[in-house]
């Protein structure tokens, strides 16, 4: 297909062209998000959207095709829910907690309908060779290091200690996100929110404490 | 079909069919724990297993009869490799220890190719109904308040402060879990095993540490 900027017709073409991808990819990864990202298909897309499957393919060639700009449309709507309003927070800290708190809202399936798109396509994709695999690792490797940046911030800043290990910060956090999507997707539990906050909190505490110096080993044990 | 327990030839026949079905229910919940329990199809195992489709129907019936049954399979396994040689630990901590090495050497898939079943079945049946995921749920509820009980004990002996959330620890121990499941099978990440461990020693220090008295809080402050 091709479009031409230059005559009016033609960006009024391309804007609905645009427009028609954008519908297709939130529906995509909407679907996505409950069924995987295998449970994505041309045939499906185009019964959901009352879209012809021929005009589909013209936007997307292939399944894999189809799967990979789900994949990165959910990761562009994940820095835009996600990212960018937490890195608006103050530097540290706040920071960490503006991020726990935009993931947390995630996670809650307001935007997905299934949940995080990320978890389901994990387990979906961890045996699985091809692009769509490598595309999801690199995200999700992106994701843990700039969380990693964050809590480096947090030192940097004073509010975490020096020595703390960022990558075993993002390792743990991580580690929160997975039990609490398991407790309220799966085991439908209602104080699952308030685990995941108590778990996060006591991640802080440990990335605050200053190992304990001789005097307050000596107080404590007492 | 119908055994009879009193004839010998019935008793071989009985026999035979119990392998039959063992092996069966092996190389499905290999199967699942590659493509979830969905992968887990009648002609797959039929081919893979050169079997007859008509006698693996008369063995399950229908496919949600096989995946139920491959799950609880599955459950007994974990209960044979984990949760039994862990439970002759003594309770408390060492208790918890032998539970995290066996669930850690449960996830590195030397029993299921794919890694652990339950990870890849829960994000994949969060969004379905049906007795299959009523099993996993139910399963899985079992296993997390185990960790609890265990956590519980470690409070009585004295190695945890009398204080400590068990559930809590059980949330977050599951999500160290989830974590190197994760960092293993999706991102190959070689420090995997060595994050989790890390992670869990954390959760120790924490279940142990009895609240700080206001002394040593002062004396911290120094």
């Amino acid at each position: 297909m091709l479009y031409s900027a230059d005559a009016k017709g033609g960006l009024t073409l391309l804007r609905k062209g645009e427009l028609t991808r954008h519908a297709i990819l939130e529906r995509s990864a909407a679907i996505a998000s409950r069924m995987g990202l295998s449970g994505v298909t041309i045939g499906q897309l185009a019964e959901d959207l009352e879209l012809s499957k021929s005009g589909l393919f013209a936007h997307f060639q292939s399944k894999q095709a189809l799967q990979l700009q789900t994949l990165q449309f959910a990761g562009q709507l994940f820095i835009d829910r996600v990212i960018r309003p937490a890195l608006k927070a103050h530097r540290g800290e706040p920071r960490m907690r503006a991020l726990f708190e935009r993931w947390l809202e995630w996670a809650q399936a307001s935007t997905l309908e299934g949940g995080c798109l990320f978890v389901a396509a994990a387990s979906e994709l961890d045996d699985r060779e091809g692009p769509v695999r490598d595309e999801l690792v690199r995200q999700q490797k992106a994701w843990l290091e700039l969380i990693a940046n964050v809590a480096r911030g947090g030192a940097t800043e004073g509010d975490f200690h020096a020595g703390m290990d960022a990558e075993q910060f993002a390792y743990d956090l991580h580690g929160v996100m997975l039990a609490y999507h398991h407790a309220r997707r799966l085991l439908r539990d209602k104080n699952a929110g308030q685990r995941a906050r108590r778990a996060f909190l006591a991640l802080l505490r440990v990335a605050r404490a200053t190992p304990l110096s001789r005097a307050a080993r000596k107080a404590r044990a007492s």
